[in-house]
């Protein structure tokens, strides 16, 4: 059995990958550490979680567990690894977005953790920076044409999140009166998950040198991410879909269709389903991601299959809400 | 024209007083107290005021005003009349919870502001005391049986409120990701409006001695309240809404059915409507209201509305959203 | 393996059935069996089921299969039974509510498939009726105080429930635009589990007499039934507490709680979760199922895995949707 | 008192038309006109109309009122126009999409309706087309660019429409349980308003040659439109807001700032909020109005008062629904 820690316990990420890791077969949780909540059981404050009372956070961290999932605050992992040793075996997952890219400075070598653009690297790694949310969607949705150097235009991506991809922090904008039936745009052209996106795609595509323009959406539900990212292109649809079955024929949560899609398909799944159109001299990209699971946890746990050698869909064979 | 000043003015019942006030043909807005707010113009505040930029808040009261609605937290307003002087003639309506028991420590004389039960009372009033928003729906639905006597079991409540029945304060049930498709009780059996609806009844019908089994439910969604009441009763359907129809007949804001009804009939209005029904010895009650308007902003501007002999339905005609 | 055969395959319940069913490691699917659907992949009428395009909806019956799902819509099961004959070794479970009555009208024997109540006798079942929804949840409040002779006094339950509750029919009251943020009461005081669940509790305690008052409401989410259920009663909370934590002791999927729930720790899940109350002299018992799972296809799931001696829990740990 | 008639009155848009006209001082409703609901009282269909049961449906038109107000199905209207004879002095405002284009086969001449553009035209004008929803948003984010021959890139626009603007027929994109929570895209760079909105643009920028890149989103709510459109511009943010403000000085429902909006700013409201941001060398025009007012009955009335010489925003203040 794998034996889990998990650093920041009681956030939303967090829960989620509590709720697949007390399925998952190979996996036993060993520590669940937060400051905040050290001594509650989990079903304190991951309520769905009863049934789980003898799991309990705890403010020690057993530094010899084979994998520790780091899910702090954006920018407070370094610190984290500057007062924390562990084991020389502890492989690492942070899903903070600080040791994602190339010039991050980072205690040690972390691998980016796209599973559908690293995975032989992922298999031989020992530390794991999971991609930011929306980073997955998009990079999905990008990848095969960035591979085959068919990103010959400025792209056009407009991305609907849901209010648990902002955490569980009170804001006036996280405020149920207000969220509730609004949309509203944030960070317009400047995600921080641009840098991430655009690092993927210089290093399948050295050419590339168009604009990214990124709209980030607050829609009004609570999961999942539904992306749609449209260029200019000459290949026909019967190509296009050629390229991203072939690409994506190994990937066991990617699915590429011509038909209509809607969000919900995936929410609670570690799914990834990419819709392909071709109008008018445009290839129309439509994603959705459950950003909690496949652009979180799902893929946190995903890599964790992977380096520990066993099936990559184990423990992530979710029930779709669906409803 | 009526010159009107409000206290608190940057919560969500001060923003719905501004809503109907701007548009009000007999009002002028003299001044919008807000210490937190004080220098920022309304649409700063409320966002939807957008075209009335020449509105802000102030740090300053104007004591000669004509009238005055005030917005503070529950528990504030005796504390803030011992530190602020109105002038002779300056009417009062108050909002919170503090004035509107017979027992309650009181300023000045305040009358109980439930328009179809005190109308005579309120034209001569010169301070009043706007109900509760559950208290209001409810006691509609029970008050033309108190008046006959008619109140002659238990009485059984379940009231669902939108989220801005809580006021705009952060907190983890006011968070969209918890809050949305979530249904939750509160303040079971012990809602602090009871008081305001048994001492109402008690003076109706003196020989009341029945529990009032008030459940208070967070319903998934903003705005209104949808309460169902039922007692055992030997009237007849026929005799029934006879006498709702009787009592309200004067009554602009209150209708009476027997058809199916849903909360969003009165949503963004100063309607309530009470639907009746006769099933198995017992009498059904259903009553909907917008919270912030006939639960507190709009009844507030009816009040004031027959404070100044103008007709009550004035600035009160209001489009629902209804969808 | 299990082989397993659903009719009315493409409705919700159904839906939910095969989400379980294609996780279950101790099942095959071998026929859906849909008049409408007949020749597509389980993907197009399912849409979150991506990446089982394998699975098709057929016109074919197989009569040898070791257990049939029956999810027809309610009063069709009889007919479907004189039309279609199966192996005598075959097992049925029907979710519609053409069978749970004692004086139903029925092509066999039906053992009444309320798992928490009639265990011994599902584990030698050969037929199963599956409870409804609503019946579910508000049995699983009473069942320890009829057993203890403990409801002495008239019963008031208030349950709301998500839109999947009603199917997936079109209807005025299934719209988006109607029901978004609204809330309505259908069938007061007569809905059908009425029959249900006083034929259970008059089996607990053959001496009840009082009014079952249920009021049904229409809630503004998808999954989900949040029910109240209070009476009088004498007894302590501790005694309360004991007396629940005593009868569900052995149950996997019910749990008990003083602290106060939501709707949302149970969706996408088969919990059933309940907080007892004690005050002012009443019993408050508030209960939470999802709707499509404890309150239909996870049920008959559990009840199937009790048919076939096999562990109550196989393919019904849920990762819960939680947001 | 302008007599006015509806035609096909039971639909959401007309229901708007007649919850404002209700209010409007200078108006008096004629008839409803409406095959399918003749008889009926206006709350039995509008069911918020409570308080209006003198208002009728009929299946007689009266041709010598002041104003018909069409809000048939498109593509219906022409064919009424055969059947039906108005008076000479019957002034006709149609909902429809059916005479909104210069080569569109008309009964009479008609003017585009869209007040911003045309408001000297509308004056004088006897038969109003009515613009659509999305054209309505659109155009009024691009006008000012347009007027000055600035819209010298591609135009990208993503725009969410809430349920409303589907009508109030059922299907299975209509349906709670599908579109709660849910995101979806329809009609990708096909939707049959963007041929209303190059005419127009054509009409002032004459060599306008680029690609309006325009996706259609289904959002989980039911009124409004958020619309997002960028281009490539050389102009700076003082620049754009001195044109926009400039260009809608006299505009008494569209305005224009720099802050942030979401869509609940205008939900309820004719009124149309626009934000500007220059981000990167692009301009990002964020524009919400409410699909059924702005975009539809509130703008319909708007050219009503424009054509009847009364002012502009008569019957058209209305409170914001805002939560």
């Amino acid at each position: 059995m794998i034996k889990v820690g998990i650093i920041g316990s009681a956030g939303y990420v967090a829960g989620e990958l509590i709720r697949c890791l007390v399925n998952h077969p190979e996996v036993t949780i060993d520590f669940l550490y937060s400051n905040s909540q050290a001594g509650k059981s989990v079903d304190q404050v991951h309520f769905d979680l009863i049934g789980y009372k003898n799991l309990k956070f705890t403010s020690d961290i057993n530094s010899d567990v084979d994998v520790v999932f780091l899910c702090l605050g954006h920018g407070n992992s370094l610190s984290f690894f500057e007062q924390n040793l562990f084991s020389e075996n502890t492989k690492i997952v942070d899903l903070s977005n600080d040791f994602r890219l190339k010039n991050d400075r980072k205690p040690k070598e972390f691998v980016y953790g796209l599973v559908e653009f690293n995975k032989s690297k992922i298999i031989e790694a020992k530390n794991i920076a999971n991609p930011g949310c929306f980073a997955t969607a998009i990079q999905l949705g990008l990848l095969p044409l960035a591979k085959k150097n068919l990103l010959s235009s400025d792209i056009h991506i407009n991305a609907v999140t849901g209010s648990t991809g902002a955490g569980q922090s009170l804001s006036d904008s996280s405020h149920f009166s207000w969220r509730n039936n609004n949309v509203s745009i944030y960070k317009a052209f400047n995600h921080q998950h641009q840098d991430e996106i655009l690092e993927t795609l210089n290093s399948l595509q050295g050419n590339f040198k168009y604009d990214l323009n990124f709209l980030p959406v607050r829609g009004s539900f609570t999961r999942g991410i539904f992306a749609s990212i449209y260029l200019k292109s000459n290949a026909t649809i019967t190509e296009l879909m050629s390229l991203y079955k072939t690409f994506y024929i190994d990937s066991l949560f990617t699915h590429i269709t011509e038909n209509s899609i809607s969000l919900k398909q995936v929410v609670n799944t570690n799914n990834c389903l990419i819709q392909l159109q071709k109008i008018d001299g445009k290839i129309l990209i439509t994603v959705v991601i459950d950003n909690l699971l496949k652009g979180a946890a799902g893929q946190a746990i995903q890599n964790m299959n992977l380096m520990f050698g066993i099936a990559e869909e184990t423990g992530l064979q979710l029930k779709a809400n669906q409803f």
